[in-house]
C-alpha cells in the first residue's frame, strides 16, 4: 500500500462513508459503490469520494488496488460470488464485518487465485446508520482487528494493519478468526442480548423518572439496528449460544444463592466481580 | 421542620456524611453518631457536624427533632429495637435504606407511639464508601423517594419531602413501599445481579484490550460493595427473585430464537427494546 494505491469502498453507510472520508482526507484516490444513487451523489457532492457509481462493472471496480467491503455479511458473500470477475488482478480485498469465521473461510474458498482477501474488524460502531452519520472520530482510540488465516500473505496482513493506522485506530491487533469470534460473542453480542432482554422484560415507561445510571448504562445498547444484528448473531450462532449459556449458568448460580439465603456465595461472586472489573477501568 | 430543627445523623459513611455536610452548610444544627471515634473526630474537625459521639445516650440523642439513619438495614432495625427510649418525644425518624417493605413495617410496628418513622430512599450511591468519599453533588438531579404507609401523618410526609429539597435532590416522589421495592428490584438490584454474573462468567483479563463501551457500560456496577448488597438483596428477596425470573424468561426467549434461526422473533425483540429505550435517553 502506498500513496498511489486506489481504494474502493463498497457500501457507503456509516462505516463505509467514514472510511471514505478519512482515506480521501489522507490523500488517497477513493471510489465508492452504493446501491442508492442519492448516496453516491451525496458522497461525490461532499467530496468524500473521487468517483462513484451504483453499477458494478469490471471497468469501474477493476481500477482499484484495495477494495473494502462495508456491507452486511450476507450481501458481502453474495457480491463476491456474483461479481469477483470485476476485481483487478492482484487486488487486495478487505472488510469491516463484525463476525469472522463464517465469512472469512467462505470468501477465501471461493475467491480467484490472483486476488487476496484479508479480513478485518474495526470495532467502532455507532447507534445510528447511514452516510449522514459518518464520523471519523469514532476510530480514534478504538480497536482495529485483523484476522488472517493460513492462506494470507505477510504483505496482506501488513497492508490491513497499515490501513487501520491510516484510519486513525488506537490499537491494531492480529488474532485468529476463531479468537475474534469468541471474544466478540462474549464482549459484544452477549451484552447486546442482555440489554435487549432487559428492555423486553416489561413496559418500563412508568419507571423512567426513577431510573438511575445503572439501568441507563445497561440498556444504552438496547437501541439496536434490528436489520444488522440478527444477521451477525446468526453468523456467529455457535459461539454466541455458548457465551449465552455461560452467562445463564452464572446468573442462575447467583439467583439460587439469593433464594437459599446463601450470603457467602453472593458475597464471593461480588468480590470476584469487583476484582475482575478493576482491570477494565479506563 | 424549620431552621431551629436539630438533626441527628446516625452513621457517618458516604451517604450519612454527605447528608451532614449539606445540612450543616444549609445552617442546621447537626449531630452525628458513628461507631468509630476516628470518624466522629474527622466529622467534627472538618466541621460537617456541630456535635458527635460514639455513645448512644438519651442525653445526646434526646436533643434532636429529626433523626436520620444512614446505616445498613439490619443495624438500623437493631438500633431502634435497643435504643428507642433515647428518642425525644415527638421526634421524626427517617432513613436512607435502599429496601423498604422489610424495614418500614417492622420499624413502625415496634416504634414508640410518640415518635414517627417516615421512610425515604435517596437514590444517590457511589461505588465507594466512607466519610472521605462524601459528596453533596451526588444529590443534584438525583431521585429522593418517600415511601409512607397508612400510619404516617401528612406532616411527616411533608417534612421528609422538605428534607429531600434541602439536600438538593432533583426530583422528590412519594410512592408506596411496595411500589418502591418492585421498582428497585428491577431497575437497580437486577442490573447489579446481571453485571456481577457477567464478570463471573470468565477470567476476562485477556479481553481487556478488546473491550469496547458495551462491556464497560454493562459491568461498571460490577464494582460492588460486597458487605451491603447481599443484605439489600436478602431484604428484598421475593421481589428480586421475581424480577430475576422475568429477565431469565426473556433472555431464554431470545436464546431459543437465535438457536432456532427464528430471525423474526430476534428482530421483534430488538424493535421493542429500541422503542422502549428511547424514553430513557437523557
Amino acid at each position: 500500500m502506498n500513496k498511489e494505491s486506489k481504494i474502493l469502498i463498497v457500501g457507503l453507510g456509516m462505516i463505509g462513508a467514514s472510511y471514505a472520508e478519512k482515506l480521501h482526507d489522507s490523500g488517497y484516490f477513493v471510489g465508492g459503490i452504493s446501491a442508492r444513487e442519492s448516496t453516491v451523489s451525496k458522497a461525490l457532492g461532499e467530496k468524500i469520494i473521487d468517483c462513484g457509481t451504483t453499477d458494478i462493472t469490471k471497468e469501474f471496480v477493476g481500477q482499484f488496488d484495495i477494495v473494502v467491503f462495508a456491507v452486511y455479511p450476507k450481501l458481502f458473500i453474495d457480491w463476491v460470488s456474483r461479481h469477483q470477475e470485476c476485481f483487478k488482478s492482484g487486488a487486495l480485498i478487505t472488510d469491516v464485518t463484525g463476525v469472522k469465521c463464517s465469512v472469512v473461510y467462505q470468501i477465501q474458498e471461493m475467491l480467484r487465485d490472483d486476488v487476496e482477501f484479508i479480513a478485518a474488524h474495526p470495532m467502532a460502531g455507532r447507534e445510528c446508520s447511514g452516510i449522514d452519520n459518518r464520523c471519523t472520530k469514532v476510530f480514534e482510540g478504538a480497536n482495529y482487528i485483523v484476522t488472517p488465516t493460513k492462506k494470507n500473505t505477510r504483505t496482506a496482513i501488513d497492508t490491513a494493519c497499515e490501513l487501520g493506522r491510516i484510519l486513525g485506530f488506537g490499537r491494531i491487533s492480529v488474532i485468529s478468526p476463531e479468537e475474534h469470534d469468541e471474544m466478540i460473542a462474549f464482549l459484544s453480542q452477549l451484552t447486546h442480548c442482555i440489554a435487549v432482554s432487559l428492555m423486553c422484560c416489561k413496559d418500563s415507561a412508568h419507571l423512567v423518572d426513577f431510573t438511575g445510571d445503572s439501568f441507563r448504562d445497561l440498556t444504552r445498547i438496547a437501541n439496536i439496528n434490528e436489520n444488522m444484528w440478527p444477521e451477525l448473531f446468526a453468523m456467529n450462532k455457535t459461539q454466541l449460544l455458548e457465551q449465552m449459556s455461560l452467562f445463564e449458568k452464572e446468573f442462575s448460580r447467583l439467583k439460587e444463592a439469593i433464594a437459599a439465603d446463601d450470603t457467602e456465595t453472593v458475597k464471593q461472586m461480588m468480590i470476584t466481580s469487583t476484582e475482575r472489573r478493576k482491570l477494565f477501568n479506563k
